[in-house]
C-alpha cells in the first residue's frame, strides 16, 4: 500500500461522503488529562464510517462488474453503507440477511435500495446462500472488513482526522473485524507524525487481543457484549496489517463502555452506537499512559434504535 | 446597532467559545424538500448558545463592576452560561435560582463555579432576592434575554452560519425570551445575503406570536410544553427587534414538536433539547414556502437529563 493509493481513494468517494467534524469537551479533555479528538463518523452518510469503504469498493469495479451487481452479508452498518453506495453508481446490490435479523434492519437496507435475500440463521447458511447468489450472478461479493478496497476506504477517516490535528500522538478505533482498525493504521503511518494506532475491545468478545497474543486468528466462542458491532473476528487481509502496526489492544469491561457511552451522550451531545464508547474507554483505563498528549479517536456510528427512549421526560 | 458592533462581540467572545459546526442529513433534506444546514449549539461550551451572550456580557464589564460581581435569576442553561463565563474571568457570580428547581441545576452552576442563592418559588419571590444582592453587593444584573450585550453575542452564532453558508435564504431559531432571535435578526441583517428570520415557537407558549399581533408585549397564562426553554416572555429591549426584523412566528403544537425531535436524534445523530427541535418542526409544518431553498437552523442546546435512557437498550 501506498500514501497515493489513500489519497486517490480520498478523492475517489470524496462527492459520496461527508467531511465529517471533530468536536471535544473540555470536561472529557479533564476527566482523562489528554486533549481528545472525536471524529464524528455518527454524522457520516447513512450514519457510520461503513460508507466510506462501501463507496471505495463499488467505485473500484469496472463496468461488467458493475453490470452483474454485488453482494455481501451483513446484518449491520455494511449492509446499508453497500445499498448506499451501490444505487449511487447504479449498480444492483444483494445483502444476504439471517432470517431472524430485526425486521427494522431489512427495511433499512431495503430504504437504501438493497435487494435482501433471507438465509437461515448460522454462518454456514448465510455463506452458503452467499455462494448461490455469487454463482447464478457473477456479482462480487464486498466483505464488510476482510478487503483491501473496504480497508483503504475506511482509512480515510483518520486521513482527514490528521488532515484537521497533524499533531495528534496518537488514535484510537474500536476492533472489531478489524477493517477501520487497519485502515487506521494505514492512514497514521502514511498521514501522521510518529501518530500510534490503539484499539479498544470489549472483555467480551476479545478475539483480535487474543490473536494478537498468539500469532493467528482467534475467533469468540462467545460475545456477550453490547458492543454489538464489534462481535466478529479479524480477517487474512487485516490481520497482517494490524499485527505490524498496531501499538496494543486495550480490552474494557461492559461497565467500562457503558460508563464511557455515557459521557459521550452527556458530554459531547452526540448519539453513538455502544461500539463507539469502547476506545474512550480504553483510554480512560489507560489514561495515565496518554497525560497532556493529543488523542484522536473515531466515533464510528450512530444508527441506534431509539423507539424506546422517553423524549416526553427529557428536561435540560 | 453596527456590523461592527456583531464583529467585535465575536472577537471578544473567540477565546471563550467553540465554533461550532454546521451538519445536515440527506434525509431530511428529502423530507422538507429543501437544503436545511443545523447550526450546532449544542457542541457550545457549556453545551449551549447561550455561552455567547454571557460570554460577551460579562467580557464588557468595567474594572470596578468586576469587582462588584454578576448577578441573574435563571434555573437554565444561562445559569451555567453566567457561571461558566464568570469564572473564566476571575468575577464573583450569583445565580438566583427557586429553591423548588431540581437539585441537579444548582449542582450545575456550583460546578461551573457559581454562587447559588435561593429565592422563594415565584416570580416575584425571585426579584425580590435579587433586588436585595444587588443593593447589598452592587452586582450588575445580568438578563438571560433582555440585555443588548446579551442578544449581540447570541447573534455570533448566526454570524458563524452565514460565514460558512452565506447562500443561506432563511434562518429559523426557536422564540422564548428572544435574545437568540434578536441576535439572528441582527446578524442576518449585517451578514446575510436577503437572508430572512423566522422562528418557531410552541402553541402551548404562544406569547411573541400574540406580542407581534398585538404589537405589544404578551404574557403567557400557562405554559405546558416540553420545550421548556420557551416558556418566558420576549422584553422591552428584543421586542423592537423583533418586531422590525422577524419574517414570521410560526406556532407548532407539542406533537409536532416531538416529531421534529425524534428526527434530529435519529437522523442529524445529535442530542438536542426539547426547545432545539421547535425550528425544525415550523419549517417542517411549512414546508412548502421554502422549497429548494437553503434554510440554516440554530441547535440551541444540548442539556438533557439522560439519567433515565435505557442505555443497555440501544442497538444499531
Amino acid at each position: 500500500m501506498t500514501r497515493e493509493e489513500l489519497l486517490s481513494a480520498h478523492a475517489r468517494i470524496k462527492p459520496f461522503i461527508h467531511r465529517t467534524p471533530v468536536i471535544s469537551s473540555s470536561l472529557i479533555n479533564e476527566l482523562v488529562g489528554a486533549k481528545v479528538f472525536f471524529k464524528c463518523e455518527n454524522f457520516q452518510k447513512m450514519g457510520a464510517f461503513k460508507m466510506r469503504g462501501a463507496a471505495n469498493a463499488v467505485l473500484q469495479l469496472n463496468e461488467a462488474e458493475k453490470s452483474r451487481g454485488v453482494v455481501t452479508h451483513s446484518s449491520g452498518n455494511h449492509a446499508q453503507a453497500i445499498a448506499l453506495a451501490s444505487r449511487r453508481v447504479g449498480v444492483k446490490a444483494t445483502i444476504i440477511m439471517p432470517r431472524n435479523a430485526p425486521e427494522v434492519k431489512k427495511e433499512a437496507v431495503r430504504g437504501y435500495g438493497g435487494n435482501v435475500i433471507e438465509s437461515g440463521n448460522t454462518a454456514l447458511d448465510r455463506e452458503r446462500t452467499t455462494d448461490e447468489i455469487i454463482a447464478k450472478s457473477g456479482a462480487t461479493m464486498i466483505h464488510p472488513s476482510n478487503d483491501l478496497n473496504v480497508i483503504i476506504g475506511q482509512g480515510t477517516s483518520a486521513m482527514e482526522l490528521l488532515d484537521d490535528h497533524p499533531e495528534l500522538d496518537s488514535i484510537f478505533t474500536p476492533v472489531g473485524g478489524g477493517g477501520l482498525l487497519a485502515g487506521t493504521i494505514l492512514a497514521a503511518n502514511f498521514f501522521g507524525n510518529a501518530c500510534k494506532v490503539y484499539a479498544g475491545e470489549p472483555e467480551e468478545a476479545d478475539d483480535a487481543y487474543r490473536s494478537m497474543k498468539s500469532g493467528k486468528i482467534e475467533k469468540n466462542e462467545t460475545a456477550n457484549t453490547i458492543a454489538d458491532g464489534l462481535r466478529t473476528h479479524l480477517g487474512d487481509v487485516n490481520f497482517p496489517i494490524i499485527q505490524k502496526g498496531v501499538e496494543r489492544i486495550i480490552l474494557v469491561s461492559e461497565e467500562e463502555i457503558l460508563e464511557a457511552m455515557k459521557l459521550i451522550w452527556t458530554r459531547l451531545k452526540v448519539i453513538c452506537e455502544p461500539s463507539c464508547a469502547v476506545p474512550l474507554a480504553a483510554l480512560y483505563k489507560e489514561k495515565q499512559l496518554f497525560k497532556s498528549q493529543h488523542v484522536g479517536i473515531i466515533i464510528t456510528g450512530g444508527n441506534v434504535d431509539l423507539d424506546n427512549l422517553p423524549f416526553l421526560n427529557v428536561h435540560p
